[in-house]
């Protein structure tokens, strides 16, 4: 992943889909009716695509949660405060976020990266240094970063996705921390679905309802102040670092032949985000769950996608793609180890 | 479980909710905004109500496969022949059926059972022995099995589930195997859902039109034959050995406090049995997915389920049960595992 630049990043191959057919015709010979196990089977046969093989194999998934700070906080679009971010970056190192227990039961490692958390994280042992600023700025006075912080951003998280898959990841789940980043999500969903501004909405970690009016009146704000629907620019407009991150570890993702689960709300925007910069990374996603944050469906139908599980969850920090994991596990297992159909049929007689 | 009669078995008491204060007030403290995992923190709650802990604990899982073969077969109402129950009882013995590959993903321990198989498998090494009869008879001509054999089956489920109980299982899931059961479920559900004949019938295993139409007349012809609607009664009427102790063994988990995951239409089938002998039996039941069998959702909204996952998965095996037991551990590791909401923020200033 050396000096990958955006250019590299961006030229995401189409799937090749040439392994379709045998894959199918695998699928429809194990001991069970045709498309009995559905979407599992589906899942079995985009994985076969995506790694290039008749046997796909999940074995040693990585959950990457990217944590960043946002300016939009200090406009009051979020319910907890900005320190939050610390206080649950540090939880997820201690492996005690929900994201640590769900991984345990999943059995995935949790990385922890410092996106752009605004405070100095450079102690914390087990915590992957990869910050461009100390939180972004307040989008709705001003862009949230920079092109060149955009651009870092990208390529920092392609080089995380990066060191896991070099050190055997073989897939890639992406989570998030960070106060305020599902109003970030909200901007860039509103510009890049597109979706009115007030479809995109919810109540992230949870609003009263002067705090949702709030919330809606800073992104219209925000909202107001850029026309931007390029890609690049609605990044560097609306931000996150963490967002940023996702989109670039799920592009280098891509380019390694690793599936990638996408999580919820935020890790859709980071995904849409990915696709509107590089469209032929949709099909290298897998998309883990529909969260209960107002908007999340519609983005996914902006990308034609179906995702897996719909458990009413909204907490980010990736434990919807956790708990996904199972399924694409199975997925796997289905092709390399269950018997032949025709072995069955003979012995039936 | 020396001795239970059908009396104990069905005096199944109401679940006891007095810990459900504690338990929402425990999930509400957990390091997450209140409510933010949804689906998996009702779970939880429900959990700790059946195992009567303010910790629950799901590390030992047993699916039990409960293997029958079904006399109406021998009136065509299933795509595969009956030998073919015989020989999936033999893949999964070898532990090369679906539901081994899953439970492999999953660490849970499969049992398979004869509950009634049209072959003698006295030889077969690991499986358990409980079989009736050898299959049941056509139900479309006479009564599937007498009282006798009914109350023996469900007895004989009951005994099953609690030797696995007394070998340490704190979850019990539940599967089948049996050519013909979705017409016997069908019956079953058409009398105790209840619910129009031809919302009960579906493709099972695969069908062409020809195939589907025969299944109705065959099906209508055994309605015909019994205006049976007492659960017991409907159980002799229509049958399944398999579904009887799926029924047994649900009630038996019950009386242990041991929460039980229901499977697909037919374990759905064996839960309405069991939910009607025994109506307080539904409060321990955790159901794990809406398969793609018609008639599914509509016997789940018969009982008011709202099932875990949604796959379009219709293969039975228990199948669908064991991908739902990770949302069961995951549900258990909120409780135990997560730091708490107050610690994180005071820890944020």
């Amino acid at each position: 992943m050396v000096a990958l630049t955006l250019t590299d990043l961006f030229a995401v191959p189409a799937l090749d889909r040439s392994l379709a057919p045998a894959l199918q015709q695998a699928l429809d010979g194990k001991a069970k009716p045709p498309g009995a196990l559905g979407r599992i089977e589906d899942l079995a046969l985009t994985l076969g695509l995506i790694q290039q093989r008749m046997l796909p194999v999940v074995e040693r998934p990585v959950l990457l949660v990217f944590a960043g700070d946002h300016g939009l906080t200090r406009s009051g679009v979020a319910a907890f405060p900005s320190g939050v971010t610390v206080a649950m970056v540090d939880t997820l190192l201690a492996g005690r976020a929900s994201a640590n227990a769900f991984a345990r039961v999943v059995g995935a490692e949790v990385r922890v990266i410092d996106a752009g958390v605004a405070a100095d994280l450079s102690d914390r042992a087990g915590l992957v240094q990869a910050r461009i600023a100390s939180g972004t700025a307040d989008a709705s006075v001003e862009p949230a970063m920079t092109s060149a912080q955009a651009q870092a951003a990208l390529l920092a998280g392609a080089r995380v996705a990066g060191d896991a898959i070099a050190s055997g990841a073989d897939l890639i789940a992406l989570g998030e921390m960070g106060i305020g980043n599902s109003a970030s999500a909200a901007l860039l969903m509103h510009r890049l679905a597109p979706a009115p501004l007030d479809d995109c909405v919810g109540q992230g970690a949870g609003h009263s309802p002067e705090g949702m009016a709030r919330k809606r009146a800073v992104l219209a704000q925000a909202a107001a102040r850029s026309d931007a629907t390029a890609p690049f620019e609605v990044l560097t407009q609306f931000g996150g670092y963490e967002i940023a991150m996702i989109s670039g570890a799920l592009l280098a993702a891509t380019r390694a032949g690793v599936p990638v689960l996408v999580d919820g709300f935020i890790g859709t925007a980071a995904a849409l985000l990915a696709v509107r910069l590089a469209p032929a990374a949709r099909d290298y996603c897998l998309f883990a769950h529909a969260s209960a944050e107002a908007g999340h469906r519609l983005m996914l139908d902006a990308m034609t996608v179906r995702p897996l599980l719909q458990l009413d969850m909204r907490l980010g920090e990736g434990t919807g793609a956790l708990l996904a994991m199972p399924l694409v596990k199975a997925a796997c297992a289905l092709l390399s180890e269950v018997a032949e159909l025709s072995d069955v049929l003979e012995a039936a007689g």
